[in-house]
């Protein structure tokens, strides 16, 4: 072992086998992985189930708040939490490049491997393969979730209703400018942190006191804005929101000036955007604000009828303006 | 739209959606996809499921009897199958190139969608992310699959008993000689084919007959020698092979010979290996020829007491050497 990876740990012999015994199998360690097959074979609970997959390419592989591992493990755990679901196993598709540092490699399998024991999913299954030197970029991670949802839950980017309520739980664009600001080396005084957790428990406490949640997703890429643009369009409705009600960091927002960047377009890892009968806004928000994850929640405006599908945004100054979808690309491998 | 992917594609914004809809939903559609939330959610059949993950970074992405996009589909199918498993669902992230052309992305799509609907296992979710030129080579496919395992049915590489037969359902090396003399642009008179299929409707015939067998494997990196090392290693057990029984095409011992390889260290994706006690064999033997996808099956041995966990073979000339884990690096990029 020369201290990098090398074409023979994707070459499917006794090269890789060490190295899936030592890295992965050792940190990722649980029953069903040490099953040992190209499978991994297990009982769900009875009831639906939900299936997600997310590439995960950011770069830099390590950034304020988390790295490319515990990214991995957050994302599809919160895109299966996005259904109201409980997350069940983890899959995981490593493609490393040739010339990596095996000491990086460790640090990110420990750090999934950390994210996922906190989370309560294990990484059940995975893959190994080695492109070339100049054919990759360090390491890309491809994971997949499956969860299953309670009974009584359905919650679905189509069922949003005029006079529904639209929740956020926190601020809004502290993921990429943590990256940006890594990635450019910039300093703002204090430093901005990633804001990427898994959420699976806050939207557990949500169902809890409001199983009429009618959607859930994370704004991730592409931002608030084209989260809320997706919604619209899926459920055929207009929105109303208030800027002024949009909690952002001053910080971030200082940032975002600075970078010229609208942090309502800025992606976030750790965040959801809930849309609920509006009778069940203010139950709603106090579950969130009670969690740990969801201190920063606000009701940031409403469904409305509107054949167009337009985000429209009540400004600081008391003017309105249509909140497009992003267009082009803003801030490219932030996740 | 240029023709190419740009970063913009990978940005979660309006060309992103565009490429979703204009290129993967409408070759792959089906309508779990067309759900269009961060997950796609099903009913499972009753019973025991498996989940299987791999990464395609195969080079080059088109090549004789396929392309990065059907072996995507058959590699998970086939991992999924190789627990007995019926595959229910795949998911699929793709890692796209800037500057990739948009003419070869439909063509890959339209393979995969091709290939998922003759296995009838849909492409239920997705992901696209787009990494800068030189970060990546072209498309990286991860497919991820779950599938659910009939009742009484116990396939797993710890369950080789001494005694029991070692069979082959076709013969080996298609798939790496295939790609390594297109890269390579070899000419053997006869145009060498990969034999990247899907088997699980060859499991499915398999356990209908034999629903003892113990082991299933498909020989993919690191061949039918590493494999049977494998298996021999989590089983706990030796094994004794014959090389005369194991099919080889002669223009693939030709083109191995010319190569320096060995087809036993050669990947297949279109094969498997299975275990099955002794008296079961012939049974099962039969029910594979039967197949159109093993009509070339053999048993090539059995496996017997060993403590150390040797694969040994009885050469064409009476002799016997041991055969090892392949070591070192064969083929880059096979899959
Ligand atoms: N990065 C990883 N993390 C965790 N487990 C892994 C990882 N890579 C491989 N494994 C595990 O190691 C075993 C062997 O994986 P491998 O990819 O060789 O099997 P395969 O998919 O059948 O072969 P191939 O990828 O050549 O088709 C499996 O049990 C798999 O889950
Ligand atoms: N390559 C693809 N093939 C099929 N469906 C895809 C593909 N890429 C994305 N999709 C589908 O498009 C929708 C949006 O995917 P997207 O990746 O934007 O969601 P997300 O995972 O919630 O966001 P992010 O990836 O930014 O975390 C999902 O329904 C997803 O299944
Ligand atoms: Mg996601
Ligand atoms: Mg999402
Ligand atoms: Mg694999
Ligand atoms: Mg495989
Ligand atoms: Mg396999
Ligand atoms: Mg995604």
């Amino acid at each position: 072992k020369n201290g990098t990876v090398d074409m023979s740990h994707g070459s499917g012999g006794r090269a890789m086998a060490q190295l899936i015994a030592e890295v992965f199998q050792k940190y990722l360690n649980n029953e069903l992985l040490a099953q040992g097959n190209d499978q991994a074979l297990f009982m769900p609970p009875a009831g639906r189930l939900v299936m997600s997959t997310d590439g995960h390419v950011i770069s830099p592989l390590f950034f304020p708040g988390g790295d490319i591992g515990s990214l991995a493990v957050h994302g599809t755990v919160n895109d299966v939490a996005m259904a109201g679901a409980r997350p069940l196993y983890l899959a995981a598709g490593f493609i490393l490049e040739e010339g990596f540092p095996l000491c990086e490699l460790v640090r990110i399998v420990e750090s999934m491997a950390h994210a996922a024991n906190a989370a309560g999913v294990p990484i059940v299954t995975g893959d190994t393969k080695v492109v070339e030197r100049g054919k990759g970029d360090g390491v890309f991670i491809t994971t997949t979730g499956i969860g299953v949802v309670p009974d009584g839950i359905a919650i679905s980017g189509d069922r949003a209703r005029p006079g529904d309520a639209i929740l956020v739980s926190g601020s809004m664009g502290d993921h990429g400018v943590a990256i940006l600001s890594k990635r450019e080396n910039l300093s703002f005084g204090t430093e901005i942190q990633s804001d990427s957790a898994a959420l699976h428990d806050l939207v557990a406490a949500m169902i809890d006191v409001a199983p009429e949640i009618r959607c859930l997703r994370d704004p991730t890429r592409g931002g608030l804005a084209t989260t809320l643009n997706e919604l619209a369009h899926q459920s055929g409705v207009g929105m109303q929101i208030r800027e002024q009600a949009i909690p952002v960091r001053p910080e971030v927002a200082a940032a975002c000036e600075l970078l010229g960047l609208d942090p309502l377009y800025v992606a976030n890892e750790g965040k959801l955007v809930a849309i609920c009968p509006a009778e069940r806004a203010e139950a709603l928000l106090s579950s969130m604000r009670a969690h740990p994850k969801g201190t920063a929640s606000a009701i940031i405006g409403e469904v409305v009828e509107d054949e167009l599908h337009f985000v429209q945004m009540e400004t600081g100054f008391g003017g309105s303006r249509i909140v497009d979808w992003l267009a082009g690309e803003q801030l490219p491998r932030i996740c």
